[in-house]
């Protein structure tokens, strides 16, 4: 066995090995149960959690040399907890005590030189390696499910969490890739500054995550992706390390760092990046709008979108959206209206952003300057406790998962009716039930919106991860019909291969497997992300 | 001979074969004497413009097929307008009667099917084919400099030049790669749409080839490259047809435009793309301010681009700009501000930039809203007027020329006093006069300014070219030293080749000569333009 000395940072340990965040944080039996009796047909005892120690792991295949032996373990609960990210299909995996995907070791790099070290190592033994952020896809891009390599590691890179260096003057950070969402802020906020790039899963992904997966963010409009936030990049490639030039915009030749952005750990394994921050914003304000018609409610969040107003938030739950969450009922929309400001007052941005949706007939909840609204905040607190009700529901064998994408206003309307509409049989054909399809917009451009859909339905146990497969399949259907793109800010990983691959241009993906041949010769990184190598000869 | 029918559309029969823009526009010879007499040491009387029936233009050495005969010309007049760009270089040895790099044939393709096919005829002949927009590159993007084909084509694409479509609620619209700006604003112009993006040489250059560079439009701040305005593109690769879909957002891997944005006609030929357009600005202002240090006029610029107020205009003119361009004297710097909306009045705004501007030492020249100051409109019409000047005084043999870059704050006084500096002494070795340095910022981001430097010098009357090759050598060395791009917004083209190679990481190199051989596998398209072919084997 490998060193046992090696475990995850401390603030680490309290991670839940089989489903999303804190160990603490998943509801208790009782509160599963209770919840499962919200969705008519599913099971009435929740899945049980299993013990690491009563699971079988695969053997372990391969043995880091010497040198390396004291950055890697094997050691079970480090295993089971790299085997999977947090997708619904991985949860119902993992509480089914299915750990057949197992890496071989877990390898935590003190230094990007350790980065270097494995690379080169597994280079030549022919070993996959899978980078690993803090496991938060919802796409399986941490899980290896291929079968042409001697062994797999799986390289966590939560021991480079540190902002190493800030430049005050032009507001920008240099920053490790293995930083947690909230290590990160707590690193910048002495100096009054933020990367204000919140996702859901800000407290479990880092920023080497976000980037290779080209992340959306908090903001609703013009930050959209962490892409526009990133001056520089240092990447640790097979073939050497690839440092851009640290620069406020450029137009030489095209963007290497557009290249490494949503790479996806198929090219390189980002080390650190210079990132562009921002002051911490003083001045808020939120108000909430409701509508008793979706498509007048899309035509208000449009021409907001259209308005160059910028709010920071702009999200528009659908009915059923809305109820789930507690801030409507009788089937209303609702929109959440945010706009902030680190140097100017808001309220009469807010009042503009107000009136328009008025315009558009919704009825608005008047707020003033610096306050929250009710809505929005019973909104937040549901959305950040979402994930762990998934888990929760998962137990209940209910199928519960969403999918996201992004299209033209000009289609929006029509793929928003069609998913509910087809998606719905679908559900029913598959699970018996009714079950329900809601949605909601996360980001809104001026020229299209990214709608964000959440299935829940009964399943069958031990059924579950099929059902849900047939299900996404035919989502992925509705969306490539209609010129939606497979993944908004989530990524493709190799959940969304399928669809990644007809929406790609056919010479782009010639161009990407030759980069992927160029940077990757030996095929180690992240093998079935994104591209599969190009054929021999 | 080939086809003579074969001639430009009529709107580019009065350009200038040998300089800037419209032929009628240059100026007379007076006007050019009397110019150079501003210049100390300047020669006395222009250089004539050679007459094309009198220059000797090389054999042709290749001939399309009948097939592709009545798309092509080798008309004297078309192979000297095709010859070169309009770099100061380019008008020089133009002036000179120099075209021995003159292309064998002009290609005027009608449909993308034309394109196609040239593409292909050209890669089995072994016929280098370089992309040809409108011709304002200025940094030898197209100008054939190999000695490895058996001919070149200089693929002209300005009879690809309609709106093909317009998604009035999405405001976006598909064009044709080879529309001029005026050509394309003029058609989206009855929707009440523009795509706002208004270069310096916007009248005579095209979508692809803002596209292909990478161009810096209008706009000061927030949307300042072409890059953001794309929603797809459509490129000609010789494997195939690329097509991205129309998206406002993604995160489905690395952007597949984003290899093609800035690719300079290397990868394959950009023949339309879906932009993003806006409403028409109703709501403009603009005011000026004054500063009698440029370092506090540096601080002013940093803060109004970190403010997000995201100004349409936010121009700083150092000292010697602010007097050649008349909007000031006795050693002021002057910042001018512009604001625009097409939705909401933007007096207030303007007001806090010019208090932002006041706060650091700036005496503002307050106008209201809705007006356009003096000082604004002085330098708009210099702005306009500056590349007749430029190749006036090459007439005069005067060393006159520009290169721009970017960097972050942090480097930006220094950089600015180094190139002064440095670059005052280089110019006073080369041409052994005083000369002029000057400097505005045309560009700024929260992170960083995108410094533009003229030069102006008596050059001696033969030597020019070498003369400015030599500074602007010395000058390439200072940028890549501070760590600031080669170019923010002119593109790399043969020019930059050698700054662009020390400043672009290896592994990105690899990776793009990689996606070279595998899109343009006989190495046809724009030799020498960014990337060398990879060494065979």
């Amino acid at each position: 066995m490998t060193d046992s000395t090696s475990t995850p940072p401390a603030s680490l340990a309290s991670r839940s090995w089989w489903g999303w965040g804190a160990a603490a944080q998943a509801l208790p039996d009782a509160e599963c149960t209770a919840l499962g009796a919200l969705v008519p047909g599913s099971a009435s005892t929740p899945l049980p959690v299993p013990d690491i120690a009563h699971l079988e792991l695969p053997r372990v295949r391969v043995e880091p040399p010497p040198a390396l032996a004291p950055l890697m373990s094997a050691a079970p609960e480090d295993r089971a907890a790299h085997t999977y990210g947090k997708a619904y299909r991985d949860v119902v995996r993992a509480l089914n005590g299915d750990l057949s995907a197992a890496p071989d070791q877990v390898a935590h790099p003190r230094t990007e030189q350790d980065v270097v070290d494995i690379l080169g190592w597994a280079a030549d033994e022919d070993v996959a390696v899978v980078p690993y952020g803090a496991g938060s896809s919802v796409v399986g891009g941490v899980e290896y499910r291929e079968d042409r390599h001697r062994g797999v590691v799986s390289l966590d890179l939560s021991r480079l969490d540190r902002v190493l260096e800030i430049d005050r003057v032009s507001r920008a950070a240099r920053i490790q890739a293995g930083a947690l969402g909230p290590a990160l802020e707590a690193q910048l906020r002495p100096h009054g500054l933020t990367l204000r790039h919140f996702p859901q899963s800000f407290e479990f992904s880092t920023l080497g995550g976000w980037l290779a997966t080209r992340a959306g963010g908090h903001y609703a409009t013009l930050y959209t992706h962490i892409d526009d936030l990133v001056e520089s990049l240092r990447v640790v490639t097979p073939v050497g390390i690839n440092e851009s030039l640290r620069l406020p915009g450029s137009g030489a030749g095209p963007s290497p760092d557009r290249l490494f952005l949503g790479s996806e750990g198929t090219l390189g394994v980002i080390t650190e990046a210079w990132m562009r921050l921002q002051d911490r914003p003083r001045h808020k304000a939120s108000a909430t709008v409701l509508f008793g018609d979706i498509h007048a409610a899309m035509d208000a969040v449009r021409a907001i979108a259209q308005s160059g107003l910028h709010p920071a938030n702009c999200r528009l739950l659908d009915p059923g959206e809305a109820a789930l969450a507690g801030v409507a009922r009788d089937g209303e929309s609702v929109l959440v209206l945010g706009v902030e400001s680190a140097h100017s007052p808001v309220g009469e941005r807010l009042a503009e952003l107000v009136t328009l949706a008025r315009d558009h007939g919704g009825s608005p909840t008047p707020t003033g300057p610096g306050t929250e609204d009710a809505a929005a905040g019973t909104w937040r607190s549901a959305f950040l406790r979402m994930p762990y009700l998934r888990d929760a529901l998962a137990r209940m064998s209910v199928v519960t998962e969403t999918f996201e994408t992004a299209c033209t206003w000009d289609r929006a309307p029509d793929l928003y009716e069609t998913v509910r509409r087809r998606l719905g049989d679908v559900v029913r054909e598959v699970t018996g039930a009714a079950g329900t399809v809601n949605c909601r917009f996360t980001h809104v451009y001026p020229d299209g919106p990214a709608p964000y859909f959440t299935v829940i339905a009964p399943g069958r146990r031990g059924d579950e991860v099929a059902m849900w497969d047939e299900i996404k399949s035919e989502a992925m259907r509705i969306l490539t019909d209609h010129g939606a793109t497979v993944t908004h800010h989530h990524a493709v990983g190799r959940d969304h291969r399928p669809g990644y691959d007809r929406q790609r241009p056919e010479p782009f993906a010639h161009a990407l497997r030759a980069v992927k041949q160029a940077l990757d010769p030996a095929g180690i990184l992240n093998p079935g992300v994104l591209v599969d190598p190009a054929a021999a000869g």
